[in-house]
């Protein structure tokens, strides 16, 4: 039986990431789940304008997605209890820049995309961040026959409604295939 | 060791969901895994401008987000692999409506979020819609004390670097939690 829930977003599980942002000159990092694709390669972030990091990402019109693995989810969400401000989040991760300067990655995360931002939509309390891929990186031995493998990866993956973290399972099937079955 | 993958997008797995629309008065179904999530009650979908969906959305200004499980892995698949402008995929599910009236929603599907279209945003070749839910609809057989268990909805995890979905799989920790034994 269907039941009501009121007003309430249900698109989890959502990859959770550090967005790395350069504020004031430092490098910041702070944890983000409500991300999005727009296209191919742009991604855009939700972030509450409250957070230290927008002003980096604002005055750089740059900012870095980092991948973490289940293996720092602590790490990771330590950058979500704390902020900039009042904390210097850098110092427990090892930073690396590539060719825009201003987006600060993450050595120990599996994954990083260097991002120019291309839009910002201006929500109540949200600025929403949209950025283009101008390179990623990822560690060798997340690769399988070349490509990135999630099961190498091992992401965590948040869920809003009961707040918490979830690892990946198994994979299912091929997409763009599995369904052709029932095609008459 | 870090290898550049050139501009690729890596922020996966995304949830994989079957927007529902009006087109032509008509329900339709289509498979988008490039979601969003701009503010809590705000979500987005990157479809690309070829899609039958797209003229629906904007004509009425809402659609639908539905979310299957990995029991109806072929049925989404296949919503993927095929065009509401040849055939009649809506005749796969059960649909029904809520108050908007012209979001049609999945009733095999445990969670429906029923959204308002509130931005369009224009990129070279997707249109990223961006809604507001209005009401949301659950199987009462997936809540857990009252709240979504997605450990019970089973969505399907979709990865692009190897066209693949995945189930998710353990709980690891409490978010805003976790963390905490990191604080001096």
């Amino acid at each position: 039986m269907k039941v009501k829930l009121g007003v309430r977003n249900c698109l989890y599980p959502m990859p959770t990431v550090l967005v790395g942002a350069l504020v004031n000159g430092k490098p910041n990092y702070v944890t983000i789940a409500h991300v999005g694709i727009m296209e191919p390669q742009a991604v855009s972030l939700g972030m509450n304008k409250e957070h230290f990091s927008n002003v980096g990402i604002k005055e750089n019109k740059t900012f870095s997605v980092n991948i973490p693995s289940t293996r720092m989810v602590a790490e990771t969400d330590y950058c979500g209890l704390t902020t900039g401000r009042n904390e210097d989040k850098a110092k427990l991760f090892t930073t690396f820049y590539g060719p825009l300067k201003t987006a600060p990655m993450i050595e120990e995360c599996a994954i990083n995309m260097e991002c120019e931002l291309v839009k910002t939509v201006d929500f109540p309390r949200h600025d929403v961040f949209m950025g283009r891929i101008v390179e990623s990186y990822c560690e060798e031995n997340v690769l399988t026959e070349g490509v990135v493998d999630v099961g190498k990866v091992q992401p965590i993956l948040f869920v809003y409604n009961d707040r918490s973290y979830w690892k990946i399972g198994e994979r299912i099937g091929q997409a763009w295939n599995i369904g052709k079955k029932l095609a008459k």
